[in-house]
């Protein structure tokens, strides 16, 4: 069964610089990533921000405008095969597929999906973050 | 600071009995509540499903139509003081206030900001949910 979890939340915004001040202005600390995300390692999770379009993109959904709360809900997973295991359920119980799993070019394998309301979900294998046991994720210390 | 967490994730949903029985598909189990809302516990955390109309009321805009992607991330602290810490820290670095935080129906107290994108943020104490020092939320188990 897909296990009860969420991985990782991604904010959709239209200025990243000017996101990052907000939650940085909250105290927020991000991990160390490329220019065009923001990481925030929570709890046993991650929230991101990312671009408006791009995250458009990366929901396989390319020059959609995103409304206010475009969100992705992400479930990580120890490997590709429960990757796919998990997108063929959620389809098979009518999810609407927008992206088939595939490599992304981020280095990881992922497919998306959107719920009755059109909530986004990413079905991801990241080969770089931790994950333990109970679906925990982490990112690891980058030097 | 306000704490690098999330606690609850609320999906705006057009027809909940719809979305109950999309999410109970992918084997997911709800605990006892009202039939207004359903709730999954998580790994330290929760997703609930709530009505468009009852959601928008709740975050403190009734009558607005929440669009695809709707969703109210939720903060949960273990007083009403630290509720109003963070409400306070939240929309002195430009949060958007949309309802003070106040007693609410349910028995909880509870204040909703938008992020710079619109994105909703709930900072709330719910006396019927324990919380542990890590900020980890539980809902107990009800006979």
């Amino acid at each position: 069964m897909t296990p009860q979890r969420v991985s990782l939340i991604t904010l959709g915004v239209a200025d990243l610089d000017r996101s990052r001040d907000f939650y940085g202005a909250l105290g927020w600390k991000p991990v160390p990533t490329p220019p065009t995300v923001v990481f925030y390692q929570l709890d046993g999770m991650v929230l991101g921000l990312f671009g408006l379009e791009a995250l458009a993109e990366d929901q396989g959904r390319p020059g959609v405008a995103l409304k206010t709360g475009a969100l992705t809900l992400a479930q990580n997973f120890a490997d590709r095969d429960a990757v796919d295991a998990a997108f063929k359920a959620a389809v098979d119980v009518g999810a609407e597929p927008l992206k088939k799993p595939t490599e992304v070019f981020w280095g990881g394998y992922s497919g998306q999906y959107a719920d009755p309301d059109g909530h986004v979900w990413e079905l991801a294998h990241n080969p770089f973050w931790d994950i333990d046991p109970d679906g925990r994720i982490t990112i690891p210390d980058v030097d």
